[in-house]
């Protein structure tokens, strides 16, 4: 075409492509979602409905992204991790991030009626991700085990908050209650204040939701292990809970 | 809190801050939208509801973030003019090109039914983005004026193949027959064969959509000069095209 | 050749090309530049010949990379700016801060025994770099002026800390002394106690050296303007200084 | 200091540190070397002065920096491998690669006349340089196996061409009768025209240098054990020589 004396502009554009041979980790993050959140009235401390829509949405990109082998996702972020092998989009940082960033968006928005039929979106919430990468399984294993010690210390901190706050505490006087408590003193004023086994509440809400490819054993004629996309809200700190990755070792082997 | 033992992953998030000084151009573009327009049956060559549901996003988007003083959209692409001196996300590569993908994408769905009350969405769209850096106001003007000129060819390119098309021949036909053929050629055809004059058509499909802050010239308290979002459909090709940027120099001034 | 099964690990060099058009500048530091001069016994606070062998050293580089058309160096550091259009090495980083920084190195050592005869080199001195972009003259000026009033201000100060040391206080005695004084007390000390007039020292140490090409004016054949590296001691700092800049626009016009 | 006003040049100077917890291989390369080894007539195919002189470089590397582990070279090259968990500099690539280029480059004027007491140095010589990271070990084995496939190839190569060549042929007709060769036939071609064992040559020819710390096994007080760097030319191909590094497994077991 005719555009050559413009096109010197595109040289401007510089590579950016990650190191082969590691794993890529995507985390999604809520922009302005505490604000998002009180506008569309959002239960307090966990909303169900609005974990299970992000949990729809990882969905929706392992479905679309086959190197995505694990997702983690607790409040208003998401971690989407790629094995190590993978060459999607040649393994352009800028590529991989917005694509991954925009279908979540334009996810969420699509499903959000499906979760929330009865409250209309007042306004496009949008998400901010960054790509992390990582050299071994032992890196991956340990930013997930991050994840969700960050999920069990703020669910229990903001489980304990906002039942002292229904029970009539300002947010300025839970919050002062709460300070200096461990994690077992928190436990305790939830047990013998409100009768309120912490550990009975929804796995959703104390260990946030993984979603992953379950191999489904099925007769089959191809004798090819067939697997789906589930949520599950497993223990996956390493290495106390090797269980699930115990249980699941083709997720972080890297050669399926 | 007592998150130390992971905690370390965190320092493999690496910095990723852009030059100062130098104007930040966000490209997004459609991810398989020859499949998401056919699946939903846009007009061709150019959808005018498609192209006004793009603009609605870019001055969503100009409205969200002061420092984007231009946006250049056409077909599937926008393209966002940060101002060099802006230090939104302390310029931060990934936080910038993530939040502008985002918000596109999520708002796109969200004014869907806007322009298309009578289709629905089969699927969430997405976008790819990449973040490009410019040195001087110079470098801009080319790189607007390399967007708009491939505007031009394609556009006419396009409305040629699609009147064959729509009189009877087949895609290959059509292709086969532009082949080699010269700007002034293409339009001959269109007048001579179809009547078609093309410098007639609507100038959103001639020149693409310009999305910037027009000055508004009210009387006010404050004698502070208004601006507000507009869309128009300007020759913005340089040093060819200067006016547009004689009638507006504060947009690329760096000091409003 | 039969090398494939390995040659794999080429695919882990990642590029990394300079943004196009942009001012780059390498600047070279003397590693541990303190220990060095002592262990060979530099005058202080300015050692002539040292100096002077950073200055040749300096040349080496104008003559061997015809893209830099500017450098400034004080004490163990030098500042070498390429011209915004060149393309030397692709703009590759790495190779051309390793090049300048290996040449600059070697040529230390090499030029070494011609400005100290008599003092052996004890051990192979070393210098870090580092390259650093700037998109327009206006900020390469203000690299220059960052630079040369850091010159001014050291040396002012190391001036007035050596000659109260060689009068007979200790260092910590002199640096105690000197602390908090303004730029003018210092030359008052400087000439009261010690009639020294700071305004006639060397210029190469108050005001660093500058190594560029100097139009040679002669009757040649060709009529070209040729040019020759030179060094010389002016003032360089913008705006207030513009002087030398005047009389040599073609250094950082980028269209010689 | 009174330097602000231009003290924002420093903003420009962006981060550039390595990812964490990966092998960083810094590898230099003679700039123009098959000129410099003309100039100073070099012997052909190898000049083990040269090659002597480089590794007493290589030395001075390890001997400076701790975390380089291992080194290999070959010809006008040379691998420097830092341990993964190396904080050398905080991982800034440039301040690595700069520091490692300078020092071997002056090592190598410093101490020429060395090993070439009766060739003085013409001028000075350079070399370039870049950093890679490899995630894992096996990729550093697999990194050392290619550079010492490609000594095995080139010396071979260069061996029946010198050789050709010194009997009489010109250098294209020992390069034509070269072409396509393989590897025993270049073997044969030595030994029954030349009656040259290949196997018997030298191994830094045949195999390049390896320099590492070798355990030194005394009686010492402390009973620490005792390393010091040492230069040998071994087989490092792995899988296939997997000799050395079982008996050498501290070299890049990163936790020394």
């Amino acid at each position: 075409m005719a555009n050559s004396k413009y096109e010197y502009v595109k040289s401007f554009e510089l590579p950016d492509n990650l190191l082969p041979s590691t794993w890529i980790i995507v985390r999604i993050d809520g922009r302005g979602f505490r604000k998002f959140s009180e506008a569309h009235e959002f239960e307090k401390p966990n909303d169900e409905n609005a974990l299970m829509l992000m949990n729809s949405c990882a969905i929706s990109l392992l479905d679309d992204f086959p190197d995505i082998v694990f997702a983690y996702g607790v409040s208003d972020e998401y971690s989407f991790v790629f094995k190590k092998s993978s060459q999607i989009y040649k393994r352009r940082a800028s590529k991989i991030l917005s694509t991954c960033v925009s279908l979540f968006s334009s996810t969420y928005v699509m499903k959000w009626a499906e979760f929330f039929p009865n409250k209309p979106l007042k306004y496009a919430p949008s998400f901010d991700g960054r790509v992390v990468l990582y050299p071994t399984v032992a890196h991956v294993h340990d930013y997930l085990s991050w994840r969700q010690v960050d999920c069990h210390i703020n669910n229990q901190y903001n489980t304990c908050l906002w039942t002292l706050v229904k029970s009539g505490k300002t947010n300025e006087e839970a919050q002062k209650f709460l300070k200096g408590t461990q994690k077992q003193e928190k436990n305790e004023i939830l047990f013998q204040q409100f009768g309120i086994n912490y550990n009975t509440l929804p796995p959703m809400f104390r260990k946030g939701s993984c979603v992953f490819r379950e191999e489904v054993h099925e007769i089959s004629k191809s004798k090819k292990v067939k697997k789906k996309v589930v949520v599950d809200h497993c223990d996956i700190i390493c290495p106390g809970d090797m269980h699930f990755w115990n249980e699941h070792p083709y997720i972080l082997s890297d050669d399926q």
